[in-house]
């Protein structure tokens, strides 16, 4: 659909919870819809790890209609002939905002120079654009999985920007599994060594390290029962015409090898491999109620928002009792929250698929 | 304790799953306990995939005690005063028996022309063992993992060779998420330089690559709920004696993290990278429904063997679901047989640690 792709430069240096500020911090967007005249119909629409502005219009790189095209539309659950929306790419990202393959001050790529950032310092980043675009309140936050993240960020930082908060198959908190799979993924990298210290732009990039930490990140993005129905032990066919029949090498023999040979070997194409680093490291550091003296009521005391949290049954990423943590925290802090668990077969990708129930939860809780 | 260690070459040539025959196999093996006159009381244990013969003898490599030593000993579930306990090192490992590193017939490394070989071959390789000892009929076939896969597969295909079969934590079939796993560190290990083709012997190990597959299964080993007992989010301590603070870097914060690379270097030191490739594809091949014509039950038409199986209630990666699959087709076929899911917070590597309820089967079962 028609996307107004824009980029703006932030009018001051970002502070950061790290400690140093970032200066000159460029922010890409898109937007979608008419803003109202008393600005009350902005979304903010919070990208996942590796999603980007590009929400319901074509990818730059790889020609794909855009991550949320189901969602986000004329009619479509987020309507767009209701609602402006703005999708700002994450700052550490690598499709127009500030992120490690930018250029210092010195006009050489940050690289690994890039300070370590937090989702709270993303979402600082976020309400810099919103002030520039004169956006004081926010009819709704939306956001799955790390994009609930930084909604939950937002809602408890920042807590009079916003009407509504809407999170769907996210966590307050990175549990040890995801920090282990998040840390092999960027072992993975730093192993390649044309990672070369994070200093390869200009050359050729790790794409063997990213491609591998793809591949792990993308099994925990699925179901085991939804690999199982869409692959099971299901044998490719053979380069040279046997239909489905075991190489006895070390060819992807099976179907689920090829497929994720392509997902890892496909998302080098579109993403670097330092924004991994540090988007990933930002998303193992988050933990909200960390932030907020060590009880998650207290990160929502005195909001007065209206939350929604989704989770799926087959998420095991961030599984239902991660929503549900955050739903008690919100009841102690005396919010008002509804909360679903949906049932999907597809796992924790299941926010970005076709499950019907979710788009009905999203309409009406925008309504 | 005071363990045989044993090796042997094989008389004939092996002939394998995939077409090809094995030339001047060797195995490797350790034996505990004296053989009784009538042979009767013979127990083959099956080790798992990084495991070998040192169940409960010191690593010759690391100086660990043995992978099983709370298992096997005087006394013991597994009493090496009753029962004679043989434990080969599989075929395609890296202990002793013939694998990717042994030298092929022009005095060079086997390497990647070693075959591909499936979990059927190394059982074969066991039989022979036993034929070469003299031993026609096993009081017991044992293994947790990737030995209770071998356990099942000499069930299957050698029946009248073991009276019982206790399967702990295992499954007759290796799911799309199982490969998924093998599958990416396979290429983690491929993706290294270092890996040369398989080529490395005598130089630099592909030992980054081996590291990072190594972590992935780790994390596939324990259950989400132990990680978090274990580790939770806490925090390292820092070089410069900061207590469990951020370092707002790529450092291992975490101390998930920190365990998750010891484990990673750690493993190199003991373990052949292309020994993992071939290991890992053949308990990927395993489908003892498919080798039997399509149907489970098939495979056991006619046992005269006792059946155990074991599952644990935290494995996620072979879930109580698929030794329930393998006991509903041993009661289609008509076998004895007996399942118990144990209660354990370790996930898939409970059948290693302390389970006393574990030892309490196990023991029962072998009386």
């Amino acid at each position: 659909m028609n996307a107004q792709p824009q980029s703006l430069l932030l009018p001051d240096p970002l502070p950061l919870d790290g400690g140093a500020e970032l200066a000159r911090v460029e922010v890409a967007y898109e937007t979608y819809g008419t803003l109202a005249d008393d600005g009350s119909n902005a979304i903010l629409l919070c990208h996942a790890l590796t999603g980007d502005q590009h929400v319901a219009s074509v990818h730059p790189v790889t020609g794909k209609p855009g991550w949320w095209e189901r969602m986000v539309g004329p009619g479509k659950p987020i309507d767009t002939d209701r609602f402006h929306v703005i999708c700002p790419n994450v700052i550490g990202s690598c499709m127009g905002s500030t992120g490690p393959a930018s250029e210092a001050s010195d006009g050489r790529p940050y690289a690994m120079r890039f300070p370590v950032i937090t989702i709270r310092d993303m979402v600082r980043a976020h309400v810099a654009l919103l002030d520039v675009l004169g956006i004081d309140r926010l009819h709704a936050v939306v956001g799955g999985s790390m994009g609930g993240m930084q909604a939950l960020s937002l809602a408890a930082n920042w807590p009079e920007r916003t009407e509504r908060v809407l999170v769907i198959a996210s966590t307050s908190r990175h549990s040890a599994q995801n920090i282990g799979f998040h840390e092999l993924g960027r072992q993975a990298i730093m192993a390649d060594p044309r990672w070369q210290d994070g200093d390869y732009y200009g050359g050729e990039a790790p794409d063997s390290g990213l491609s591998v930490a793809r591949m792990a990140a993308h099994i925990t993005y699925l179901s085991e029962e939804a690999l199982t129905a869409k692959f099971g032990r299901n044998l490719q066919d053979r380069p040279d015409g046997t239909k489905g029949a075991k190489s006895f090498g070390f060819d992807a023999d099976f179907q689920v090898e090829s497929y994720l040979r392509y997902q890892g070997s496909g998302f080098t194409r579109r993403f670097d491999a330092n924004s991994y680093l540090y988007i990933t490291r930002a998303m193992d550091y988050f933990d909200l109620a960390e932030e907020h003296g060590g009880r998650l009521a207290d990160a929502f005391a005195g909001t007065t928002a209206r939350f929604c949290l989704v989770s799926f049954d087959s998420d095991w990423l961030y599984p239902t009792s991660e929503s549900r943590h955050v739903v008690h925290a919100l009841n102690a802090a005396g919010a008002a929250v509804s909360f679903v668990e949906l049932s999907a077969p597809h796992g924790h990708d299941s926010f970005l698929l076709d499950v019907p129930a979710l788009d009905r939860v999203v309409q009406g809780f925008l309504a």
